[in-house]
């Protein structure tokens, strides 16, 4: 559903940034109000309790806490942590596959305007979408939901029936991706036999882009197979969370000399929005096919890429505007 | 616009860097006076308030802030934001597609000094140029104030009357930046088969360059579409703010025994100018394509596409001089 | 085998990243354990020690390991180390090559129904799967065992016996996983001289992609080859171990005023876990194809390979769904 | 001119990097030495001011100066920077072409040891120079210094007086260095016509390189044109100065019972180096085309590469040693 | 000569990187000992002399020591460093060419089993393997002392007596690593002509292979000429030496009541060991060529690269298995 602001921050005004702070979907308070009100009722319970139960003992975890509360650097190990979510998050972005490069090379060399070049068109096209359905079917939960098994890809119209027989009878323990684009390979080999393509050179452009297009599709997979070494994100969360279960005992009023008793710990809630925020980065950032606000907005590619496709290698084949002097001729 | 200092400061004497603090344009000052003048205002507000109303609860507070201000690693997180925003920046601009590449293919194999071969290689620069402009017309601000509608490109040249209607006749809801670069790959075959172009290398080569320049216009479409998660820089962001409000507080004087009373809180001034201005290195690269004095000049690269194409493939093209021995020459 | 948890975290709703702490397999706590035991176990022991024979030596050594112990960077030292090994992680894993490519061209290029064709299709795969075979035997522990000789390469059926015999009998120091790939490169030669390739692109075509193959396989030979610099791998180490032997004394229980008598020292025991967790990550990564869990998984690979393969050029090949208007056709 | 030590660091031996530490071109001591002494005239001056007559507003803004002095992260902000700075250098270096891949294919490709082949051999590595120095004219001092105008290429033989005229002729307001880049092209064509060239692979070939070497200077001038953010360059250069200029007050000797009295301050001075030398690092490379000792030496390479381009593209064409048996033969 | 130690880290097990702290070869001992021996006594000079020599002046010394030797961030700059040298460590590495590939498609594409062809396709990569020899003659002095003159190029089998006195006479001040490259051009143009290369396209992927192995070649000749500016590398090492030396100063024994007097001063040496050894992994790694136990033992890889060559396009030419139905065939 992917938010996206870079419009509204296109000159550095004053408060550039500062604006946006006040959208909610896709925010830090969005995602971290119910962690925050969590931490508050635990932070005010312990607190009462402190006023009216404390004991030396009670006083001496409280400093203790206070003390080694700030030996785990925290700010460290996030941002390494979050430059590596950052750069897999990206290059998760640019495997996504478009077909538009595929639908233009189409056009320029599957030549022919009677029915059956226009089928071969229209279906080559309609192969590579319906691999890219496939693919994320089984990576992203919104595709999974939309489409939950083949029958609705084939009610959509990416695949037909006797298509689906097919795919459906082959055995293999393995996913069926690259099923659909065995069959575009097949239709282009065929499309050469028939004349319909003219020449080697463009069979090789289309065979390199299927495989281009293959290539990506086999790189999201990995990226779902092969997730940040558990044992790496463990030790970040769980640095997160001892930080601010050492913070809601050691930043009690304790010592009625030497710290103020602060009834609302401002700066320690900060504190907790940005730390707690910072981890959010990472956890939106680490499966951008999921269902947050800010992950791609997979659906409506799908959508998108047949509906381009389409224009491309159908509505549009061949149709050149008439060549006319620009106004800057001679 | 453009900010261009490179060129003073090729060599490393005396001040170099210092030098570049008088300049304006694009400056920290020029963007940071605005946000300066309110931090100061509200710094001596919150003085005289201090100093004529002081109680224990304010002293209370200011303390609280003093110690606690400085909980937030705010030049870690800001170094690491960063970071990512200048390797996006950097990546944005080597999106940007120049068209030379594509001229001299053109000029090497879209043979004949007739009036139609001139035109071909005209229309084909032309609409590369054009699915430039289209693309950035929804990027940036500025070529959106330049080029409203697709009126304005047919003004300016870019489109003819007759081209303007058959983009304007295609129904779609997406951006039709592409439908010039579909254009020009049909005008490719077309000229194929009047044998303007002699071989089928040369389509081949000139269609991967169409498609190598349609993904640089994609890639612009995508760093607009996806904006760094808003939840990151809202933590960023939140992160510069709230250390500033603590600052209000916890630089004010106090305790006349601990802290000397310094009226003009230099240091203070200085930090602000600091974090802030880091900040607004952020908010200038967030978005390249808007209007701060150091975003791309879009527009004087649209108009150099244009004019450079035009010479390339027609003004020069086949103009060798003759060929003489060099100096060398034995 | 590794450890795939990214749809466990696909929305980042409360304790996302939380709810990984309770996973065993890949853990921390399961890398953890044996250190913790040890670390607690000496913990104790000198704590008994100083309480019951604490003599002013002791004590001395008690306190300059408390003040000396925060002088060595761990956490600088080990977010770049962790960096560096993290880039290194990937890069590996981009080059595992995956035969699906190849697969796609043979199907596309290499024609023919008859048995030879069927052969020469199915033996070409064969032979890449098994130079990647070969490959992942001399670096990967686990393929090694699975295939301690080319003989069990045979029985799995990736290798004929007269190929074996021809394998072998090649005097050579060198590792021999390139003489399958030299097979490749021949048969193609073959194929085209019988015609069963039927154009000189299709030559270039396939003898590029299996050269990128071996590109592939020559890289993962540089990873296992070229380890980082042993003198950065033993700085690391050296900084983490010094750092929890200064622990050791220097968080013991020493002068009755100052510090509290902590009996379970909870935060140094969260910072083992920490840091130690932090090391682990680099221990993890920097051989990904060990046993531990979370390593790539190869041997599940090797054999999707060959399915996959096999699937490709020989069931599928040249299968085409009947061509049938799909149900946006006008 | 460019400091080359590689050789010098080859094992690392005892005082590997000491011995560096002597060196006088390109070093610290002869980029930092006028800033470092005004620094230390600044110094004394204020120090004697402060001997003579200190009163209590020089020691309270002593005092605050010290206090603040490390208020801002320096380290942090010029370690970001200087990554920057450093991998835009070694992508502005990897931006140089060097023509011997189009020497290497030119000889390969254009065949015939008559005159005109020659000729036209040599032309086409003359005008590829050619570019580049032009390109080369706009960016660095040096090269603009060599050759201040076209007459002066021309008397260097990069270009011969027909040519000159040509390119002067053309209007436009734009650099011309991609007109020989056309000339080449146009040559490469007309090669093709004559049989000089004997294939269409070769002129594709031979176009695609020189769109590669087009795309080189491309890259110079973009990275002369878009410099880094003058904000960002700012802000660190404002943190180093602010840095230095508070250190002056803040490091004197005040107060009498707490801190020694040292007349030379030997770590603030040490100070200086490390942080101005970083910062010089940073003025160093930010501009590689510039005078400084350790930018790169573009004149020879100019020189290097005519040089070379007509020794392989005349003096070595075809020439091939006589085929003898190597001494492992059977 | 290359320390491998990537086996003996395969699975994550108790002590992993434990282990690798008792190795010698390419150790941070090896490295270390003579620097440390050095501290060593300096520090108990100096200690001596304190003790018994111990007036005011020294002991303010060492409290000025102690106070400020810590503020030069050296954690800081040697991390930042560090990432440029091991990148650049990486990147060279991955610059080293193997002709593999070469020997892959010459195999494919020269055909012909008489010794014409046998003397065309062993040369080609004689050529290749003499080239990689000359570059590296210049570059790393392991193989100039295995290779001071051409002749014993000669003598060690990479060149012929004819082509040594070929190479000698061509009259350039550049380095003449491309001349054998001229040369294979020559001969794939030769074998052409001669119809032992059957089609353009083999041509083109030969003479794009021997210009990308060039290629490789050339990236080993910049970084060898371009260093990392020795303004930078100069910071760092004055950074750490300063630091040890204020160290020396600082943590002797000097005033009875607050220190500790510790005669080993553990927690120092540790911490000298900890930077020293990081320095050490720039030193090692900023030429990776040299003699250090660690550097890529090119001289292997020299050796390495003419057997194999000579295997694939020799030995194996055209050896292909019988095809045999592999054990899953239906």
């Amino acid at each position: 559903m992917t938010v996206t602001y870079t419009a509204a921050v296109a000159s550095s005004s004053i408060g550039c940034f500062l604006k946006l702070l006040f959208r909610w979907r896709g925010s830090l308070y969005k995602l971290l109000w119910r962690e925050f009100l969590l931490f508050t009722i635990a932070y005010y319970t312990l607190s009462i309790l402190y006023r009216f139960a404390l004991n030396d003992t009670a006083r001496m975890i409280a400093k203790y806490c206070q003390e080694f509360g700030n030996l785990i650097p925290l700010a460290f190990v996030l941002g390494f942590y979050v430059s590596v979510v950052v750069a897999r998050w990206w290059e998760q972005f640019n495997k996504i596959p478009w077909p538009d490069r595929m639908a233009l090379f189409v056009t320029a060399h599957v030549h022919g305007h009677d029915e059956r070049a226009r089928l071969m068109r229209r279906t080559m096209m309609r192969y590579l979408c319906l691999a890219f359905v496939i693919t994320m079917h089984s990576i992203s939960p919104g595709v999974k939901k939309r489409f939950p098994t083949f029958t609705h890809m084939t009610q959509a119209g990416f695949m037909l029936p006797n298509e689906q027989k097919v795919i459906e009878d082959i055995k293999t323990p393995h996913n069926k991706y690259f099923v659909p684009l065995v069959w575009v390979t097949s239709l282009v080999t065929r499309a050469r036999k028939e004349q319909k393509i003219k020449d080697d050179f463009a069979v090789k452009t289309l065979t390199d882009e299927i495989n281009a297009y293959r290539g990506c599709l086999g790189g999201l997979f990995n990226f779902d197979w092969i997730s940040i070494p558990l044992v790496y994100t463990q030790v970040v969360t769980w640095a997160a969370y001892t930080f601010f279960f050492s913070c809601l005992m050691g930043r009690q009023f304790v010592d009625a000399g030497k710290t103020e008793d602060v009834f609302i710990p401002v700066f320690t809630f900060l504190q907790f929005f940005f730390y707690m925020g910072w981890l959010k980065v990472a956890e939106c950032m680490v499966n951008p096919f999921g269902d947050d606000d800010d992950d791609f907005d997979i659906n409506s590619v799908i959508d998108r890429n047949l509906q381009v496709s389409y224009l491309i290698v159908d509505e549009m084949h061949s149709e050149l505007p008439e060549l006319i002097k620009d106004q800057y001729w001679d």
